[in-house]
């Protein structure tokens, strides 16, 4: 089994029942919702983040149980999100199937995300942990701050790698950081364990970006195939343009800049940028920035108690950053 | 001064704090977010609901001071709809400005409503009220149910009264409901006295929707003036359509149904709907319907002691029917 796999049987027990809260609270009488919420939530994700709560909790004791409802509740914050960027980004495509989106339209994909949204603040109120709520609800205000800031900075070349840093700390980091630390919450930790697991969830989340991000230009040695590149078409500013650009000569910089947010733009023209990307190592830097936020998100788990969920949740955390080799 | 005038001074010590707190939670490093925000925050909504938290917790005795932050959240829910109404409805023009979208964008306008939820659930954490964000949660996801059970029944003609009560319940009435409800609990209301307040919220709220569906066809009169008729244009099947079809004749049937949902229905088409509205008195039947709500508003304070602040409360329910006269 690979590490998710051992993930996924560790928290089998708890995951049914976050399965089955999350098929229960997907339920509406306007049938729209239901249908086109268990569209998305059944369209195969891993449901990484909520097993990384239950993972939390069990590391520490599973106190509470609360965690049951924390980590449905962090699945259909992630959801709701899918669906609201899917709209923001034009995205045709999720998880290999149309996008919501395409099948029910803007309108609706925006309203229940909306939907979801208050169904998960809906579960996290029923747990009566205030703590943990303050720590979703800031999460959210937070992911969402961040989809502005990177859409304000989309196709601008100024953007610098501390601008990139809080747009996948926002956007992405934050969420795994509080599925993590209400988690830890939930299991009894004491507060260095919280504070552990935060950070240990924050540092995964901006590893899995980074490395994400360097996917979408077919990973750390730039192999062309299928969707390659959207990010590059989207005007998006990830770390491997953002390098390039620094190092780039004009006329390099001229055909970054012709691509970059060209909706249009031809798989030779993405070509010539993921070659200059080689050129400047830029990719390799990305993957390496995210083996850094790898070996520190392992580290945070260092002053825990060793246990089969912590050797886990560390190889989680390299299995994680060697899907971009 | 009219009611609504006297509501404002009544709780205009609270509302100062409430507009501060909204100024500094509509805040953001992402200079979007406050520009965008302001500028529908700003622009001259009467914030009845907030108003409607604090007076509440004026009626009871104030008792904890967390009236302000609940206040701020409702205005901010509040305006998250709005923001992603006027995308759902493609909007142009909100309370005489040009729609957010139409300065900033819809990508921009769906993160943002995004963000002032999340604030908005931040602020009520931050009162430690479990019981309150239960009822404010609650309406968050009844809200966004509301809004997508309103796009399912677009432009359907077997729509019916009752489908129409639960879409003005849903979208509209549970904020005012709620509203109310977590005022009358922050001012130390008994149980009586947060059941009396959330019905008379909720049915303000219904008479509200009722008047505002009516005066969409230039009130119970059926005058024709700027924007009327634009609910008829976007298919919205609100009660003067519905008791209008449940009336008509074949060809009258033929020519409502031929202008809703037709964005580019004529004035003289939009006309001829009115003229059926007046021919089966649709519109005067929708505000009394709006009657009846307001007057089961007031009657859910029957059992509250007499006081200025209860008083004003009856009369703004009153002025808010008169709209449509």
């Amino acid at each position: 089994m690979n590490p998710v796999e051992r993930l996924m049987a560790a928290t089998a027990d708890d995951m049914a029942r976050v399965n089955e809260l999350i098929l229960a609270r997907a339920h509406s009488h306007v049938d729209m919702v239901p249908e086109l919420a268990r569209y998305l939530i059944d369209s195969g994700g891993k449901r990484l983040r909520p097993m990384l709560t239950v993972a939390a909790a069990i590391l520490f004791g599973r106190g509470t149980g609360n965690e049951v409802n924390f980590a449905a509740a962090v699945e259909f914050m992630h959801n709701a999100t899918l669906l609201h960027d899917d709209v923001v980004d034009e995205s045709d495509m999720r998880r290999g199937k149309p996008a919501a989106r395409m099948v029910w339209g803007n309108k609706a994909s925006i309203l229940v995300g909306d939907f979801l949204l208050g169904q998960a603040f809906m579960m996290m109120v029923e747990t009566g942990d205030i703590r943990s709520l303050g720590v979703l609800s800031a999460a959210s205000a937070v992911m969402a701050e961040g989809e502005v800031f990177q859409l304000a900075k989309t196709g601008d070349l100024q953007t610098s790698s501390e601008d990139y840093a809080e747009v996948i700390r926002a956007k992405t980091a934050v969420l795994f950081e509080a599925a993590c630390e209400v988690g830890a919450i939930s299991g009894g930790a004491d507060e260095a364990g919280c504070k552990a697991l935060a950070l240990y969830g924050l540092e995964l989340g901006n590893a899995f970006q980074l490395v994400d991000d360097a996917l979408d230009y077919g990973g750390q040695s730039g192999t062309l195939g299928k969707n390659v590149g959207d990010d590059l078409r989207e005007g998006k500013m990830t770390l491997p343009v953002i390098l390039a650009l620094q190092s780039a000569s004009d006329s390099e910089r001229a055909i970054i800049a012709n691509a970059l947010g060209n909706a249009e733009a031809s798989d030779l023209e993405v070509h010539q940028v993921v070659a200059i990307f080689t050129r400047y190592d830029t990719l390799k830097r990305t993957f390496s920035k995210a083996q850094e936020h790898a070996a520190a998100a392992v580290a945070a788990l260092n002053g825990l108690p060793d246990s089969e969920m912590k050797s886990i949740l560390i190889d989680v955390v390299e299995h994680s950053v060697s899907r971009a080799s």
